[in-house]
């Protein structure tokens, strides 16, 4: 029995009462919350040399990112200033498609490495058409939590090469879930990942929302409505909108997370709503692409779930979840005004939404008792930060000032993966050697 | 005769031509930069101990904000997801005006830290009206180049008690401009600042205005067009809107700057290219305060002066000219597609246009022969950058993927004022603490 006592000095809980405690220590036990108390109703000696005192830093549930794609990273900085169809036919497109497993090892291990600095535990990646089983033996390396998931594609006018024969396809995916839904000691899931309406046939994604209940918890993720140019093709593709087509083939529900959202009229913010599906709000990506700012605070106010991530790295070109907070509370305020999606609101997207998003509230998001102990301390007394550490103020330097810098220890089930702002796991120097490397030989490739 | 000899990795200008040099460096003699050539054209024994090799690190000019409040760095955090009358009326108005000289000094020591130990070299601040000498002694205490000014307000119907008898305010101004024009080895200019028009009689602001030719090159600064609120209560005081009011009593023109300018019909957009008025664009304010998003690529189309600033800390919450290249960039593009404001285009912005709208292009702003040896070094090797490194890529990796982490050393005039991350003249713990210090007395004399 591995024992762990944390003595913090602020504990923000992502509860709905009690968020902020001060003075507190808490107790994890193989890897599981199992005590939350006043520092001075533990006994010291109880923990052996496995008491950790950071009397500056404050601790937060780990977070949570429900979009993303680990095979992208090593594209960063290739894509940029781009409209979305040149982006995805000219770089995007050929540039997955020449993948070898050692690329996607490459980007994979850059992915975690900056998720994890900077705070992210659990993710939800679109996977990869080719190698997707590096993507999970990767995830399994790092100790991550999350779902992922081959990426489906049947069609594509854009780069027709590009596609695979639909059963193929749906074979292997569902080969890829049987392979690794539940591994890790079920920390990781299966995410069934038809890529978006354009290159996916009606088979495919009706099929691959099938396999979902071969594999319970696991979920069915892909991109809707995020550019004009993108659901006018749909309309003329299936005389529908995008949403509408999704709940035409049945494919809309609670193990359905739909990454974008941006341009939804009332009838489909309705099936959303209906249907209990996820919404991931993406806010870098959907800015940098020219896509649009999508009606976050109205689903919020009608009970959408609505959720984080960073996307991928060529249209962000970040992956720190301090970037999509704190862009997330700033653009709705032109349009809502200055007190619309305050810092609390977007914190709790960013955790305990993201948890139950993903049907995990009941394992992480917040931090409680039973709880698995995916824990972040920031430093928040650092000098870009507010001086005072009220409550209010907390949210506000989480949200609004705080960035990788502020992330000292990152733990996932109770294992350190990030001390002092250091990957336990990764050399920076050498995945950032490897991932050159790989994207040079993936160049000549293409 | 000090002589320093600097070999990066790459050097970006900011020049017209030749704005991406490989295998070059840079020599530096008292602060200038005397030499741009290729590494082997020069005999390292001429600089004995000051040759400075940097492999791994990218030389970029030092960056320019154009629109900063020190005085208001203690108070980040205080006043988030407010609205802006209640944002100064509640906040704003009132930490400002009980600011000891104390409290002025910890928040210009944390102010000119961030900026520093992110990249910023030269500021043009908007001032505080009491103690306002404080500023200036800061700012050569830190090696500091730019501009500052006693904040003028001579009517405040949001609170009345903060605001001056116009001929006390004038008056000290004056006695401000004659103790510090041309202090700091020249370094320092003076700005007229009066706050903005619903904090400032007539006589108030043209008066100010008439004192710019008593010290050349010094620069008139003020608010305009941020808040729809404000421009209408502008119109019920004046009867016109708020730049072609500016025009009326003749206070637009080449040394005037313009913090904000967002809400600008045509005939005023053509007034500030008639009359060469720059405008400080700051995008994260906009934002948060809930103001809207200026029209910059209409102005930067038009030939108008567009330059960036972060503003102040509250409106935020960072200081960090990446954050504020970033978001300049993105903000843009939902409106006008991705293609608008690409990375080079904001990269100059922070630089070489930043340096014109302060009429200080002779001498800062891009890496010249001649100029004054304000430079920084990033780190574009590091995890969260792009893999490659062709010029297209390094403009995307300062734009949307650096900030704080990246930035190396930076230095002024030939001095070093970060050195691998850590400001050289300030201890971070110890201004964060007094900095706490200072706000907890001021809070309670409010």
């Amino acid at each position: 029995m591995n024992k762990k006592l944390i003595i913090p000095k602020h504990i923000v809980t992502a509860n709905a009462t009690d968020d902020f405690l001060t003075n507190s220590a808490i107790e994890i036990t193989d890897g599981i919350i199992t005590r939350i108390a006043q520092v001075d109703e533990f006994t010291m000696s109880d923990y052996d040399d496995n008491v950790f005192r950071f009397p500056s830093l404050t601790l937060t549930p780990g977070f949570v990112q429900t979009h993303i794609h680990l095979c992208q990273v090593l594209f960063r900085g290739l894509a940029d200033d781009l409209l979305l169809l040149d982006w995805l036919q000219q770089r995007i497109f050929p540039y997955e498609m020449n993948h070898s497993k050692e690329s996607i090892r490459a980007s994979a291990k850059l992915g975690v490495h900056e998720l994890q600095t900077c705070g992210t535990t659990t993710l939800l990646d679109m996977g990869t058409i080719n190698h997707q089983e590096i993507i999970f033996d990767e995830l399994i390396n790092s100790k991550m939590r999350g779902f992922a998931g081959k990426c489906l594609m049947d069609e594509n006018e854009l780069y027709p090469t590009f596609k695979e024969p639909t059963a193929d396809s749906l074979k292997e995916t569902y080969e890829l879930a049987k392979s690794f839904y539940g591994s890790n000691n079920d920390r990781i899931k299966y995410a069934f990942a038809p890529r978006f309406v354009l290159s996916c046939s009606e088979e495919l994604m009706k099929e691959s929302y099938a396999m979902l209940k071969d594999f319970p918890g696991s979920l069915y993720e892909t991109h809707a409505s995020e550019n004009k140019g993108e659901i006018e093709a749909v309309r003329t593709k299936h005389g529908m909108e995008n949403i509408e087509y999704f709940n035409s083939i049945g494919v809309l529900g609670e193990n359905t997370v739909l990454a974008h959202c941006i341009h939804v009229n009332d009838d489909e913010r309705n099936l959303l709503k209906s249907t209990n599906t996820r919404v991931s709000h993406c806010p870098s990506a959907n800015l940098k692409l020219g896509s649009g700012i999508a009606p976050i605070p109205k689903y919020i106010e009608e009970n959408v779930s609505v959720s984080l991530g960073a996307d991928g790295a060529p249209c962000n070109n970040n992956l720190s979840i301090f970037t999509e907070m704190r862009l997330a509370a700033l653009i709705q305020k032109p349009l809502l005004g200055p007190t619309a999606m305050d810092a609390k609101t977007v914190f709790r997207l960013a955790t305990i939404e993201g948890a139950k998003a993903l049907h995990l509230e009941d394992e992480i998001g917040s931090i409680e008792i039973g709880k698995k102990a995916d824990l972040v301390l920031l430093d928040l007394e650092r000098a870009n930060q507010p001086l005072l550490d009220a409550p209010d103020n907390v949210y506000s330097a989480i949200v609004y000032s705080a960035n990788k810098e502020n992330v000292k220890d990152v733990m996932i089930e109770g294992e350190w993966v990030v001390r002092d702002g250091k990957s336990t796991l990764y050399d920076e120097k050498e995945i950032v050697e490897q991932g050159r490397d790989e994207l040079k030989k993936l160049i000549t490739r293409v």
